[in-house]
């Protein structure tokens, strides 16, 4: 599992290059022998388990609760909402056999023709019918709701084209499936959610998002409202990084479950549901990387600190090894994790450059001038820049760095993305703007989904979102000149 | 999601339905929509997670990372290893399309018959082979190993008979493949985790376990050897609760993954696996359920203490609810999972059954007259007596029951195991002692194949392991006659 230090592909060249290669050299993840299936590497899976383990104290912070429901979907549920079938029923992964067999030929094995299901399976592509199945179950009164309930899974999806972590076949994901008494509530319920992603993206990711409604093009199959988290990548196009829906009664009415209200009469349950998936690492990567490699906010980074010592011959290292050792103790007392390279195989410079592939927040270099001096050479990876400072306080000067690392790739981030929201006005001035400049293009919009999709079909741009913090504002429509409220957020997307 | 409070059906009536009535009620888990398939319902998923977080701890501990491969595995995959091929690409998942149309017909949808695979897909049994596959790229040299990764997945197999956690078409389970230098590093490391799951079921879930190899007949297929910890059921019947495979070189040469050795001589790799699954919350059940629900081990309750207000009417339950929550407060601090249930739409007593289904070890009731005594009633589920006691120390007295609690569970079962082993040296003896008493029959065994087969036929009685501790033993086999040097377990199992 050598990183390979071979030069990236400069982002400015070939963007998309850029990304693959900086995916596979760090060590994050790869493609697999099936088609469009990834494996997540050790350190990928790091940054991924980081990520979990917060959503998940978050989740729970706002009452919800984890369970399991089945990979497996039975082919005909998908029938019963009639839009989410189009949505999802159609790329999917059929199980139609339990059972191969010898091969009568002599060689390997075969689908044993007799062992075929009475109904095919469906591979979940989203779980919103097995659960509502469930949920039936589940719920006779009002005092059975809410159900707050998110699993942890994977999910498979047949795309045709796939990118390692932005669009895969298999990927992993945590779905919320709440049921509630109410409209109102299940209104709050999605908002309570999308807000959660919104704070999880910016306080851990350092992506800065904006929260808005999905167009009706664009919303979940089977949703009366999809909101969702637009965040934009250093390419100037944007990347969907969550959603969370308002399902109605939609899925209560397909799957036949009332319950009692407080007056006694039986009502259809209101319910959302919301996600984000392994795309986030995609968004990680891609928000704030360089042509050096990872840049990762010190909350996610699975190494926060590396120490590489400086030294000729062993007895140069032991003595340094001992040092780095007390270093590491005091600030791994603070709950810093730190990561001491003392390999004798590579050089020095062999492993600086690893460690700014890898995106390793702080690099500390220990040499033997530094052992003298009561000094250590401290560099930051956001900004590149380096220093030597005392080894007395260290502990507390990185915890405090750490921080304002966390911060300065946010705010870089966020000063990125405000520089690259245009108002435009007019059809001309939209066009120029997405051909130059990209990102996100605030304009006003008719309201139809002919326009919407008559734009799409021009000039491969999307409504993102519409806003919540939108303001009424009278205008007219940049492609139909007919009268508009408000502007929406269109761009090029992921 | 209510609670159903029926009687559950007496263990000492029918065991199977005891447990499956356990199951069920105690909100643990329920059968799905999909043959064979579990929903893990959220108080089962939370014993789980606390069985994960540990298990997690232990193997990162031992130096091991996450990963993730894919959920999928080309068909020709399995052929490679021949043994292999035997025991897990039969009773399988298969995809075979990739797509659903609309129905012709004009219902529903579909398998569109133009979007099949060239190569079926298997949905992983267990993932040796995709895995193996993919490390033939991450060695090359001595320096690439070990490699030491674990993951968390959902696997298929297709079982005709299931039952809730013990046996499920899907379950989820974690699986370590490690790759090694040596053979005796690699054996080095399945031992290594042996003991851990041994550490983990005695220390976490009170499971006494006797750690031994499998018989060649029991053995994973395409390893060497496999080591196993066995598990007694409070009805006498044995259960694997976890394996550790050490595979030889046998899928390393099934994928040709050699690397260059510290002379620079190409070998083939040393391979172990190692997995244990949510088979293991079937053996926390019925190594300590009563007929008055679940008994849990505290470090794996999801709520270690639940406070009950006993009162009558409003103004009562305030003041106790003050009295309560600065209670649950002092527990909070020390770490302790408490829960206040102040639902005023249910009975105490109702509430007091409810507690003792699902398990949580300690039950606190506070009335009226304990408010001015200063007084609260303590009830243990695990000996099912009560006491009434100081409110004042409350935090530390829990503090120590809750880990006396979890001792007296383990050595509850210790002496329940101990009492189960029998020595026998007839085939008569064998089969009284299968026959009334049950549990472990210790006894000799001339080593092969056939004897054990013909005993299996025979008894339906299997050699659970050859413990790693038996000691050498002229003797002869029961069955057969013949000589034996040592003494292996029998049981039926489950």
């Amino acid at each position: 599992m050598a990183v390979e230090l071979k030069d990236l592909t400069k982002s400015e060249e070939n963007y998309s290059q850029w990304y693959n290669d900086l995916v596979m050299k760090a060590g994050l993840a790869e493609n697999s022998a099936v088609r469009g299936c990834m494996v997540i590497k050790p350190y990928g899976y790091a940054i991924w388990e980081k990520m979990q383990a917060e959503l998940d104290r978050m989740f729970k912070e706002t009452g919800h609760q984890n369970a399991y429901f089945p990979l497996f979907i039975p082919k005909s549920f998908f029938s019963k909402e009639a839009k989410h079938v189009e949505g999802f029923a159609k790329e999917c992964a059929v199980v139609t056999h339990y059972r191969l067999m010898n091969d009568p030929d002599g060689k390997g094995v075969v689908v044993d023709p007799s062992a075929r299901l009475e109904e095919e399976l469906i591979v979940r592509p989203t779980s919103e019918t097995i659960i509502w199945n469930t949920y039936k179950n589940w719920i006779n009164s009002y005092r059975d709701l809410p159900i707050l309930c998110n699993q942890w899974a994977n999910v498979v999806r047949w795309e045709m084209r796939t990118r390692l972590f932005l669009r895969t076949a298999e990927f992993l994901w945590q779905e919320g499936h709440t049921a509630h008494e109410t409209r109102e509530e299940a209104i709050e319920e999605a908002t309570k959610m999308i807000n959660v992603y919104k704070k999880f993206a910016e306080e851990w990711m350092c992506l800065p998002v904006i929260v808005g409604h999905k167009s009706p093009n664009e919303r979940f199959a089977g949703a009366e409202d999809t909101l969702t988290i637009e965040a934009l990548m250093q390419d100037g196009k944007a990347l969907q990084s969550g959603t969370s829906h308002f399902l109605g009664q939609n899925f209560a009415k397909a799957f036949d479950v009332k319950y009692a209200n407080r007056e006694g009469k039986l009502e259809y349950v209101w319910a959302t549901s919301w996600g984000v998936s392994t795309r986030l690492m995609g968004a990680l990567i891609m928000a704030h990387s360089d042509n050096n490699g990872l840049v990762l906010p010190p909350r996610l980074a699975p190494q926060q600190v590396v120490i590489v010592p400086i030294y000729k011959g062993e007895e140069q290292l032991a003595a340094t090894r001992v040092r780095m050792e007390e270093l590491a103790a005091e600030m791994r007392a603070k709950g810093i994790r730190v990561k001491i390279d003392d390999r004798d195989n590579v050089r020095a410079g062999f492993k600086f450059a690893e460690y700014e592939l890898k995106g390793v927040p702080v690099r500390l270099a220990l040499g033997q001038r530094d052992l003298e001096n009561g000094t250590i050479e401290l560099a930051r990876r956001d900004t590149l820049t380096k220093e030597t400072v005392a080894q007395e306080g260290l502990a507390d000067r990185v915890e405090a760095l750490l921080e304002e690392i966390q911060q300065n790739i946010f705010r870089k981030a966020l000063d990125y993305r405000n520089s690259m929201i245009t108002k435009v006005d007019t059809w001309e001035e939209f066009n120029e703007v997405l051909n130059t400049k990209g990102g996100f293009i605030s304009a006003h919009w008719d309201g139809t989904p002919e326009t919407e999709q008559a734009i799409k079909d021009a000039t491969k741009a999307t409504i993102r979102c519409i806003p919540l913090d939108a303001v009424e504002e009278e205008g007219t429509c940049i492609f139909s000149g007919k009268p508009s409220k408000c502007r929406v957020l269109f761009a090029r997307s992921y």
